[in-house]
C-alpha cells in the first residue's frame, strides 16, 4: 500500500464560540486546512468528519453533506464517524484507510464539537452516552465519577499521591500560555489545582478538561499527490492504530490500565516501525489527569505505577526526554470531544515543522498522538514522522 | 489494490423488537453472518456500524465499542458510520476502503437501528435530522413533508400520475410476502395504497417506508483469506462509490433528480467494470413511492420523467428486464433507518446465492444497491458480482 502524508492542517480557537454554528466551525477549521495544503478545494475528494453529539446537542446529523455543502464542495464522498471522545482520532484512522485504499488520494479529517450553548446537563448527558446506558448511566454515574474511580483505584494500587498526579495540569497550562488556539492560555499553580472545587473525589475541577468548542482538520493525500505539491516538509501519517476495550469499567480486570492503549500503540508503532525509544514528542488524552499519568505508563514510558515520577522529573517538557501535551493538552488547549483527537495531530504537525514558538521542543522527527472514547471503550493512536 | 469479498451475511426479521435492545440486535445480525462465514468471531478485525440515530433514541453512543464487547470480540478496531438513512450503506463503503487498504483483512459491517420504542414524535425529530436543523428543520418541515414536495414537483413536470408511481407499493409488498425478514410479508392492492390516509400530501400512508427496528451484517474480506474459506460462490464487492448533494432540496436546481446518486453510481460502476446493461437485480432505496421512481431513471434504467414505466409494464418483476426489489424494498421488507444499506446487500447476496426461494431471479450475476440518505444529501451505491 502507498504511504499517506498530512499536507495541510488547520483548526480554530478553542472556547465558547456563541457567534460560530457547527458548520461554520467545521468549514472555518477545513478551509484552513485546504489553504495550508496549497490545493483548491475542489482537490478534496472525501470528507471524515469526526463528531460524538451533534444529533443529541444540536440536533443535527448527516454531517458529511452539511459540511460538504457548507464548503462549497456537494458531491464529495462525506460522512461522519462516531467513537465517543476518540471520534477525531477514529475520523484521522479512517481516512487514512481511505487514502491507502487507493479508492481516494486526497481527503479531509476534520473534527468538531460544540458543547458551550447546551445545559450543562444536557452535556453531562451526552458525554456519558460513551458509556453504557443500560447498565452504567442508568445507574446514575456521571463520566467523571467514572473517572474519579481509577483515580482512586490508581492511587491505591500504587501508592501514588494526588499532588503528584495533580502536576499534569500544571504541566498542561504552562504550555497552553503560548498556544494562540488554546483555551485557557495561562498557567496555574499547582496549589490552585489542588484547591479547586471537587467534581467527583477525587478529582477537582482543574484537574478536569473544560467543556469548549472547537474544530481541527487535516488534509491527508497519498504519496504522488503530496510529492507533487513540491513542499519542503512532507509529514507522514506513519501508521494509525485503533483498538476497543470492554466498554464499561465493571468488567475489566484492571482499572488501571487501557488494554485499548496497549493494543492500538502496538498496530500504528508496527505500522510505522518505530519503537517508544524514537518517539520524539507525545500527545496523550488527558481528559483528567490521572487518565494522563496511566497513559503514558500503557504507551511504554514509564513502568507501571510510575508514569507520575515523569511529570515531577520534568521528563515531559520540551526539552525532557518525552516532550508531551506541548500545546495544553486537553486540559488547557482544550477537549471540544470529536476534534480532540485531530487536535492532537495538528498539533504534532505544528511541532514537526518547527512552527509551535516558544513551545518548539528540539528538532522533532516523531510524533505520536493518543486519543481515549469513553474510558478506554476505544484508543485511536497516530503516528506521525517528518521526511524531507 | 486487492479485491474485496462478502463471505458472511446475516440479518434479522424486521419489526417491533421491543425484546431485544440496539446491541442485541447487531449482536444476532452480526452472529449470523459470522456464522455464514464459517470464519470464528476472532478472526474479525475491525467493526464498522452504521446507525443514525442510537444517541439521541437510545441515549447511546459509542457503538463500536459496545457491539465489540456484546460480540465478545472486544480489542477489534470499531467505530460508527453515520450519514443519515444512508448509513448502512456508508458503513459498508468504509469496511470496502478497510480492506483495500490491506490494513485490515477481515471486517464486519453492521447496520442497525431502533426505532419502535420511542414516541412518533421523537422519530420524527430524530429523522429530519437527516436535513438541515437551522435551515429546515426549525421552519417545521418532517421529513416526509419533503418528500412530498419532490413527489408533487415530479408529478407536475412529466404529468405522471399517482396510481402509476404507488405502484411501487404494490410491487415491494408483493415480493415481501416470500422474505421471512420481511417487516410487513403480506400483499396489498394499489386501491389500498391509494386510500391509505394522507401523511403529508400527496404521500399516502401505505407509499412510505414503515418505521422498524433491525440489524444486517456483512463479513467483508480481502481475497487471500476469502480464498482460503473454500466456497463454491464468492460474491465480490466490485465497487462502491458514496457521493453527496447540496443538503437541503431549497438550494437545489432540480427537484426531481438526486445529483448524488448519478455520482455515486458513475464511482461503483467505474470500479467494478459495469455498464447499466450488465445489472440482473437491483435495490433501489424507495423510502417513498416516488424516490424509487427517482432511483430508477438516475441510476440511468430509464429516462428521466420514465421510470415509472418500467412499474407499469412489469419491467421490475423478477423475470423482467430489471428485477427491483425483490425482496420487499424500504416498504415492505423495512427500513430500519442505519441499517437499510445493509439489508440491500444482504438481499443481493441472497439473489446472486440462488436463494431467494420463490423471488428467485434467474441466475443473477450482477446485483447494485442503491441507499439514500436524507432526500439525497448522500447517496450510497454498492455493486456485487457472483465470481466462481
Amino acid at each position: 500500500m502507498g504511504r499517506v502524508y498530512i499536507v495541510g492542517a488547520g483548526a480554530t480557537k478553542i472556547g465558547e464560540h456563541w457567534d460560530l454554528s457547527l458548520r461554520e466551525l467545521a468549514a472555518d477549521a477545513s478551509r484552513k486546512a485546504i489553504e495550508d495544503a496549497g490545493i483548491s478545494k475542489r482537490d478534496i475528494q472525501a470528507i471524515f468528519v469526526g463528531n460524538m453529539s451533534s444529533g443529541y446537542l444540536q440536533g443535527q446529523e448527516h454531517l458529511g453533506s452539511l459540511i460538504a455543502t457548507w464548503l462549497g464542495i456537494p458531491g464529495v464522498a462525506a460522512n461522519k464517524i462516531e467513537a465517543a471522545c476518540a471520534s477525531g482520532g477514529a475520523a484521522v484512522h479512517n481516512a487514512y484507510l481511505a487514502v491507502k485504499s487507493g479508492i481516494y488520494d486526497c481527503v479531509l479529517a476534520v473534527g468538531v464539537e460544540k458543547l458551550t450553548e447546551a445545559t450543562t446537563s444536557d452535556v453531562t448527558s451526552a458525554l456519558i452516552m460513551a458509556e453504557d446506558q443500560e447498565y452504567v448511566a442508568f445507574a446514575g454515574f456521571s463520566f467523571v465519577a467514572l473517572n474519579a474511580l481509577v483515580y482512586r483505584a490508581y492511587m491505591r494500587k500504587f501508592g501514588a499521591k494526588q499532588e503528584d498526579i495533580a502536576l499534569f495540569a500544571v504541566h498542561d497550562h504552562n504550555y497552553a500560555a503560548n498556544n494562540p488556539l488554546a483555551q485557557y492560555p495561562r498557567p496555574v499553580t499547582l496549589d490552585e489545582v489542588l484547591k479547586s472545587p471537587p467534581v467527583a473525589d477525587p478529582i477537582r475541577l482543574l484537574e478536569s478538561a473544560p467543556l469548549g468548542d472547537g474544530s481541527a482538520a487535516l488534509v491527508l493525500c497519498s504519496e504522488e499527490k503530496a510529492r507533487r505539491l513540491g513542499k519542503d516538509v512532507l509529514i507522514e501519517l506513519a501508521g494509525s492504530g485503533l483498538a476497543t476495550d470492554i466498554l464499561s469499567l465493571h468488567d475489566r480486570p484492571d482499572l488501571t490500565t487501557l488494554a485499548a492503549t496497549v493494543k492500538a500503540k502496538g498496530s500504528a508503532f508496527k505500522q510505522a516501525d518505530i519503537e517508544v525509544k524514537d518517539v520524539d514528542v507525545l500527545e496523550v488524552h488527558d481528559a483528567f489527569t490521572v487518565l494522563g499519568v496511566i497513559h503514558l505508563e500503557d504507551l511504554g514510558f514509564a513502568r507501571k505505577g510510575e508514569g507520575w515520577r515523569l511529570l515531577k522529573e520534568g521528563q515531559l517538557e520540551k526539552d525532557g526526554d518525552i516532550p508531551t501535551n506541548t500545546m495544553g493538552g486537553l486540559k488547557a488547549r482544550g477537549h471540544p470531544v470529536g476534534a480532540t483527537g485531530v487536535y492532537q495531530v495538528y498539533d504534532l504537525v505544528v511541532q514537526l515543522r518547527g512552527e509551535a514558538g516558544a513551545n518548539q521542543v528540539p528538532d522533532p522527527e516523531v510524533g505520536v498522538a493518543q486519543n481515549v472514547g469513553g474510558v478506554g471503550g476505544t484508543v485511536v493512536v497516530n503516528v506521525v514522522k517528518r521526511v524531507r
